[in-house]
């Protein structure tokens, strides 16, 4: 692991390389994109793919996943999590009324766990089985679990900016959900929610953290 | 939507009827996993399959899923969502010190983000697509990604009795997640895991949870 920034008492844990499908998407995108909204400085640690496997670093995160993240003595793990940490100790990622915060949290789950697993299902056959025997066959029903879980969401948005009546962390996790149908023209054949996705990810501070993540992988990988 | 028991502040919004392979899985659990623990009572309202559907119910529920949940004035969907909500206002599922609540809340996002999707990506064939035609060539890789996630899972774990050193809320959502292989023999295959897994769906407030639900289906359906 090597620091790529200055110190800070907030630390992200990444990936040094991955392919190119791949860039962009990478998770640590949602945190820096959470740090960036809330004007927080970080610094980075690389982790390459064999290191993520061994016991330091599942020490962190069980998984062998990316991102992982320290703030102070704090650990934390999985991107929903650490963007729900940072959000809950900024007024720029969630409201400070109760109402609000339950609102928040709410869509934050919903990203991850109504709408992400439908993506990625179908991501999975897409970018990692394209050429399977059964693909083909596969594929036409998890497209249609995804324009539901968009039908849905577009409906819910109506003639709102963002999922709540503001910017919310919740819009990151979203927004970044949406980002893995990028290989597909699924989210522009829902106008509103295009429009909506496009909203979130041309924020300054979205552009800002993908450029962060997009520059590591200009660099030489090199090894400590 | 009618009361099936006594008014509370708090109302937990189910499904009247679902088949019998879900019967012990709707998520609707969950939550009544964690009130049990915390003490809370609460009311059922319950919804059928059309109306669900519809405005009134997704206001609440924009994916017209359930559970949905209502806390006095606050409104919050998502079980992972209400079980945090019902989790940080309670010692009985939460430390309350910051480093407590950070490993909480990453578990609860690990739980829901990646130990779920891989299980619901084999239960979707398992459960839905048993004779589809690509069903047996898919299923091999699907079953070997829910193993790495246990394995990593038990690793994990190690010696202790739960993902923290004492029983939480993310102990709820993952043992509520590996319910659903329960048609499968996967997390047998793992002893330490497995003891994991039955020390938590034995605990009494876990037991009397599922009662409730399951109490549900022995009613005969009646609309209002």
């Amino acid at each position: 692991m090597s620091n790529t920034t200055a110190a800070s008492t907030r630390t992200l844990f990444t990936l040094t390389w991955v392919p190119e499908f791949a860039r962009g998407l990478v998770r640590d995108m949602r945190v820096r994109w959470a740090l960036e909204e809330a004007g927080l400085d970080y610094q980075v640690k690389l982790v390459d793919f064999d290191e993520k496997q061994l016991a330091p670093y599942r020490s962190m995160q069980p998984f062998a996943q990316v991102p992982a993240y320290q703030d102070g003595a704090l650990v934390l793990f999985e991107s929903g999590a650490i963007v729900h940490h940072i959000a809950a100790r900024t007024a720029a990622l969630m409201p400070d009324d109760e109402a609000g915060r339950a609102m928040t949290l709410s869509w934050m789950f919903a990203a991850l766990n109504s709408v992400e697993p439908a993506v990625m299902m179908l991501c999975d056959v897409d970018l990692f089985n394209a050429s399977a025997s059964w693909a083909e066959a596969r594929r036409p029903a998890l497209v249609q679990q995804v324009q539901t879980r968009l039908a849905d969401l577009e409906r819910a948005l109506g003639q709102r900016d963002y999922l709540l009546d503001r910017f919310t962390a919740a819009d990151i996790l979203m927004a970044s959900v949406l980002n893995n149908l990028r290989h597909t023209p699924l989210v522009a054949e829902y106008p509103s929610l295009h429009a909506y996705h496009q909203r979130c990810v041309k924020r300054p501070a979205a552009l800002r953290a993908l450029a962060s993540q997009m520059a590591l992988y200009e660099q030489p990988v090199t090894s400590e």
